[in-house]
């Protein structure tokens, strides 16, 4: 059967301060509303709806990359308006499952099986029980079926102390959503229509309301300022730790990893504190994250020891090196099997040999550097001429004397010997020595 | 009317085990005193005047900038001496609030709010109920008005579990003061004078003891103990935090954002983790401040990103500029819009013109560097001479290639290009290539 | 009396998801195993026999600096056959311990006190009440006396209500355990040799099981998969936190400061956020050590500010230096008194005299640097010719200017000066001036 998602997006946010429309607002680097489409998008024979409002083009230009029908919602009416606006969108005998862009959390399971509850003779309703349910509509329970849902100001006293409230992911046929929704009556203190109002209808209609509840509430938790969203953003990167160490990973403190992304780690990793993964990164058994890393889209082998400090961008680290500390790879790095970068040092779109060594105080950008070469430290690669990027070869076991530039284009060749301080501004060859720099010339008693 | 304010500030502090009388132990970098100060100076026609003992002299030093009137306790016989040592000081008819130093974070508003109820009938305490009341001075009510104070060891059981205790902060009209506190007993077993028995006095001269309460009770918590000054710190921290966010500022841990002094910040500003700002900050809407970051005493205008492990200081920074990461801007540093600062770069005492790129492994001391001009990889400018620093001028769109040495004064043209690997001695003209290195010779068959 | 302390470490730790021995995995950077050694070897007259399976050669190897009888235990049929396992090496009348490698934080002081009541009508068992028991061994008391261990499984109602629990540490007599141990039984659902079925047969002969409690129910705490080694290493860090707080330290936050080893510090240090100390460390007086910093057996001394983001590893720094931000020292640097290291510079192997400036992006290995001398930015020693490494030598007041190399082996005499952008192979006398550069060449109207 046909699966028709709604996702309301709409809201300004206002809470948020912000000039951005609130369901583009990110947990780990991602907007609330993606995670929601995300989890969406696992649900299957189904077609995401997202009804937008405020800021509709920014949000259709960040979910560029999705298959989404866009509903405009041009007057913020309610949530049952909302719904209404997707009504004619919807197929005929589908079931409807209606989310919110704002609640980011909720995982494709629990959509799933609130499905799985949806008949001609019964509908589903995602519920919660809080701690201090102040503010929140109850759910009204008769002989355990719900049988309404009752706003706070409306709900007296004994009705108060319910703690089971009512999250607003509902799903239900599409024949009764055509039916209900128009319905509706915006005639109450907001003048807005309310989507829960069906539930009632339902209720009349012997249309049996299944509850069910996620298994953390901050899966329908509802972002409205910054603290709730930072509030979600640490629940969040708490439960991925939580799966890191499952898998085998040791964290010096759970509290203290972020993940902006997915974070893939083999056996026996161990990733210090205060690090910072974002897209997608891959690191092999035993490799080592020092304190205060920042990885993004990189693979790491097995065995690798990153020391603190140190930043990896789009870059490809084989087994068995040693990065850092205070050592960044840029986009295009690749470190072949035990190659070395050492502290100050930046490499950009370069492959380093295996065994090389880039130790101290260097740039290395547009370069080929030969197995087990060594870069003195200080060394530059001149790879830019103001218009142009050139590119530097270094040839295997090359030694390249400290200090030294080196003007690309230009290729030193194996086992080449560069002396201290010289700018190399022609090839040398295999097994060549070449020095280029000025004549030592002192004069004595120069401070007496 | 007058109000002259007391702060009690002669303790030693023992449990601090430090050289540094209590009272300059600092909360967010400020001394513990001097954020009553500042909170007490609120009070409109209102004198300090700080009783001082222990490092006296320290004391005054710390706060050489503040209008202070100070007072010496040379002996520690209890708070109710220390107060009367001010007595004579006191203004005859005045409003008289009493603080305490090592109670640091006070509000000013809770301040006024005491001491409007300061009249010849009446005076003000400040209380607080605590979960764990124990070890401090219950709260005696009869029918509602605090009639005693009951230290704990003299409580009996049901005394014992009242949770209002006082934290001595109190106000009381001047005539008032001056009456009693000659006459309070040092007839206990500590032998000291308690301030705390003059709210006997009043009971018993029917003038009524107004207790009015703070909003969080870390707003009348005293440190004693290097853990209660972390707890404070933390608490004073987050309250920092909540500020930022509820006026739309992402921060993506509000437990991991350091703030000792006054961040302003800008909407739609994102806080990476564990960042640390000092003194005054300014960020413009917009600002990405990266993990680690170190910002102090800096303006930082609109849509400029500073990414990881950067630390500014003293510098201004104008909109659309990309700083690091690994990048350190020292004092009297201007980067013009869109500027561009890199990895391992240090600049000081320089303005960085629009659109202009110092990417790598630099160091920019007493410049000048034009619009859109590039600064090679390891380009140093040579400011120092060991006994004088001098200026470096680099001209519009010049090159200057890489790991040149720039000997100051010098002065680069416009559209001027530097040979990399240069040491540039003399100045180069507008449109003019300058080369200063060696020739490259090569010996062929060095190492085979 | 002798005394045999029976470390049980032959589990393999599946839920670790490792393929490191559990006992292996680390607490503060130390192996669990080596926590419990360490606080065993306090027990005076003891002998400590380790029982290990499951990677014992690994075990072996880790702890191969320790004096241990080491004890195979080929097959793991449970605690009571593991122990058993040992019985033939126990010294005959001795009191035995047996703890456990997996348990790492019980303090001697526990361990003592449970010895101190082992006779030959008594035995000690460590107990501990929980929160929340659920799973655990509840222990029965019988007119306050503990006369059996009841399985979470076994337990009727009632015993399910108790929350004091047996942690399985226990000490006992020899005679009584020779006696005991072998009328075990594996008659059970996990066909094991349960230990604590020794109580029963205590009870039954009337030899009294002496309770007691540690201080903290941490230091009773099994590791069985990450997530627990991760609370019990914030858990143990917060402990290290306080004791530091207590000597006279200020923390910006207790839980942002991590402790690998032993951090001794003076009186009024202050300990920025997010800082790690590995190894041994030593602070003097009123050292400050700035956020991110890493320092690693190393000593520094009164009066020196280290500045975010700064490395230390293996050096010795004395009194009112300088250090960071972005400064690495390496192993062998040693600063003498207000040295001054500053950004993006590494040393290594090298003396720095006293009031020498190393300021800027430099490299300084195997070196001595004279006192107040000062180098340049960009100063690089050429320690290393690919294959040997030699000694730069700086004298007392001399000047290095910026971007300088100075190729090992060379001397640089007192108050010399050398030219900045130099390349220096030679010696330089005391008061020389030496420049080795390319002379500076222009050809106007490049560009236009």
């Amino acid at each position: 059967m046909i699966t028709d998602i709604v996702i309301l997006a709409a809201g300004q946010g206002t809470r948020m301060r912000s000039s951005l429309p609130k369901v583009l607002h990110t947990i780990a680097g991602q907007p609330m509303v993606e995670h929601v489409i995300r989890q969406a998008q696992a649900i299957s024979d189904s077609r995401i709806h997202l009804v937008t409002g405020h800021g509709s083009d920014q949000v259709r230009d960040a979910l560029a990359d999705y298959d989404i029908n866009y509903i405009m919602q041009t007057e913020q009416l309610g949530t049952g308006h909302a719904v209404a606006q997707a009504l004619p969108a919807l197929t005929e005998g589908s079931r409807v499952l209606i989310l919110y862009g704002d609640v980011p959390l909720t995982p494709a399971d629990v959509m799933q099986s609130m499905l799985n509850n949806v008949t001609e003779n019964s509908m589903s309703l995602l519920t919660v029980e809080l701690e201090n349910p102040h503010g929140y509509g109850r759910i009204v329970r008769t002989a355990g079926a719900i049988t309404a849902i009752v706003e706070h100001k409306d709900a007296s006293e004994s009705q108060r102390s319910i703690r089971e409230i009512n999250t607003g992911i509902m799903a239900v046929s599409q024949s009764h959503l055509a039916r209900w929704l128009p319905e509706l009556s915006c005639d109450n203190a907001q003048g807005e229509y309310y989507l829960t109002d069906i539930i009632a209808m339902a209720a009349k209609e012997k249309v049996a309301v299944v509850g069910s509840q996620p298994e953390f509430e901050q899966q329908v938790q509802g972002v409205n300022n910054r603290l709730q969203q930072a509030e979600l953003e640490r629940w969040y990167q708490l439960q991925q730790a939580l799966v890191l160490m499952e898998s085998g990973v040791s964290l010096a403190d759970p509290a203290r990893i972020d993940v902006r992304g997915t974070l893939t780690a083999g056996q026996d990793c161990f990733i210090d504190i205060n690090t910072l993964f974002e897209g997608q990164v891959v690191l092999g058994n035993g490799v080592i994250v020092g304190a205060n890393c920042v990885l993004k889209n990189c693979t790491v082998e097995e065995g690798t020891v990153i020391e603190p400090n140190s930043m990896i961008d789009q870059s490809k680290v084989a087994e068995n090196c040693r990065i850092g500390p205070f050592a960044r790879l840029r986009p295009q790095t690749e470190l072949a099997a035990g190659a070395k970068i050492g502290n100050f040092v930046e490499t950009k779109k370069s492959q380093i040999g295996a065994g090389a060594k880039v130790n101290h105080l260097t740039y290395i950008g547009d370069a080929e550097i030969g197995e087990r070469a060594n870069i003195g430290a200080g060394t530059i690669t001149c790879n830019y001429d103001g218009v142009n990027k050139f590119k530097t070869k270094v040839g295997a076991d090359a030694f390249i004397g400290s200090n030294s530039a080196l003007v690309a284009p230009v290729s030193i060749g194996e086992k080449a010997v560069i002396g201290a301080g010289s700018t190399i501004t022609k090839d040398v060859s295999d097994y060549a020595l070449s020095v280029a720099r000025g004549r030592q010339i002192s004069k004595d008693n120069w401070k007496k």
